[in-house]
């Protein structure tokens, strides 16, 4: 099977890492619109304007499915993507609420959602929660996280302290969504700012879910993996390096 | 005299602020790319587009002369603008230039440059200070500041230990240039970090730039302003009434 994963940027590696780890594609597309990036301070209409162009990226590609990495995409165009495009499209809110209601069978569970002001902004996590019946939920949209990954700082002082900006006034959280791509880099971090909280991470929910819903073939060898980016590709192949490690052949 | 003001964003109205308050125009078309901001950490080639794109915009006015607020377009596509534009076009970096030059006699003077990834990189600030004999340089990109004031913040815990990260190893510098449209709003604490430092500031160096190289009529009475955003012009208003206050009308 082959897969497409489209994100904003360089951040939708962390669900490549999931996918490449569990061997459930023979190839994988990913394309990162990083000339445009970031999405999650764009408004409605122009993250599903530049998301509609990449599908027709996508369609060069003869791929089975669409992954969805990016958070704001997911929240904002996901209905618009799958009335256009000729495949299977997934986003990675829907597994996110998934991984809770596997996790977390109390429905009073105190639940702190993290993610782009987009993303928080279309309430998308908040009302599937709701539905489910989870009714303890706060939303916060921590925006400088995003630029602190970015700036490579995934711990010390200035984390610290932008932990405290944004946590201060919060009660302990039992779980977390870590929902925008970047946040699982600061992981262990968060993990250290609320030891006791279970925090739900992207790529492995979706990973999850593609096994509950998907058919596969016997999975195969090595996943092809190809890197496409809107500008500057030689940054998104180095960070694929880094954050891949073996798994980036 | 009408000038078209443009900017990758909203901060270029630090500069419209300067421009307003010397009431130097008739009146002043404001274009700001909110759809596509932040410049600053983009490569050159897509900043020329993007600029050259913004530049087909202004065409559209009657417009006797183009200021590029923002310091990354100013670094990067100054020159294809003029190239490609009907008008005068000015940047912003050769009036911060000329204005060290105006404070500062002594060419051992220790210069801190601050600007974005993409303005450092370009090294038009050094390059054109070395010309002017000023070779005690430091250039310095604190990519958190832009988000930092696009958050809001403009003091406070997170800011302080953003300023130390950036800043705690460096040598007190005796003047610092504020080398992006954004900078100017964290002068104060940039001010109480280094009490000593003269801080250069974009905008009202460009006005004294325009005073002494431009020929102006009679000043009139109060300038026009209109606002332009390629994204949600309300915010672009928004914050235009707060920035500017009594001179937004």
């Amino acid at each position: 099977m082959r897969v497409g994963v489209f994100d904003s940027g360089v951040g939708g590696l962390s669900v490549v890492k999931s996918l490449l780890e569990h061997q459930l594609f023979e190839s994988i597309i990913y394309f990162g619109d990083t000339a445009r990036v970031p999405y999650g301070v764009k408004d409605k209409n122009t993250i599903v304007r530049y998301s509609l162009e990449a599908l027709e990226f996508f369609k060069n590609f003869e791929i089975d499915m669409l992954i969805v990495a990016c958070n704001s995409v997911s929240a904002y165009a996901i209905q618009e993507l799958r009335v256009n495009a000729p495949f299977k499209v997934i986003g990675v809110i829907e597994p996110g609420v998934l991984a809770v209601q596997n996790a977390l069978k109390h429905k009073d569970t105190n639940i702190l959602i993290l993610g782009t002001r987009a993303t928080i902004a279309s309430q998308r996590y908040a009302h599937l929660l709701q539905n489910c019946g989870y009714n303890n939920l706060t939303s916060l949209a921590p925006s400088l996280f995003v630029p602190i990954v970015e700036e490579g700082i995934f711990e010390g002082a200035l984390l610290q302290s932008a932990m405290e900006h944004y946590f201060k006034d919060l009660v302990t959280p039992d779980a977390i969504i870590l929902g925008c791509t970047h946040f699982p880099l600061l992981a262990s971090a968060i993990q250290n700012y609320f030891p006791n909280s279970l925090l739900i991470h992207s790529g492995e929910a979706i990973v999850e879910h593609l096994r509950v819903h998907c058919d596969f073939a016997k999975q195969s060898n090595a996943t092809k993996l190809q890197l496409f980016a809107s500008e500057n590709p030689e940054n998104l192949k180095a960070t694929a390096k880094k954050w891949l490690g073996d798994l980036f052949l």
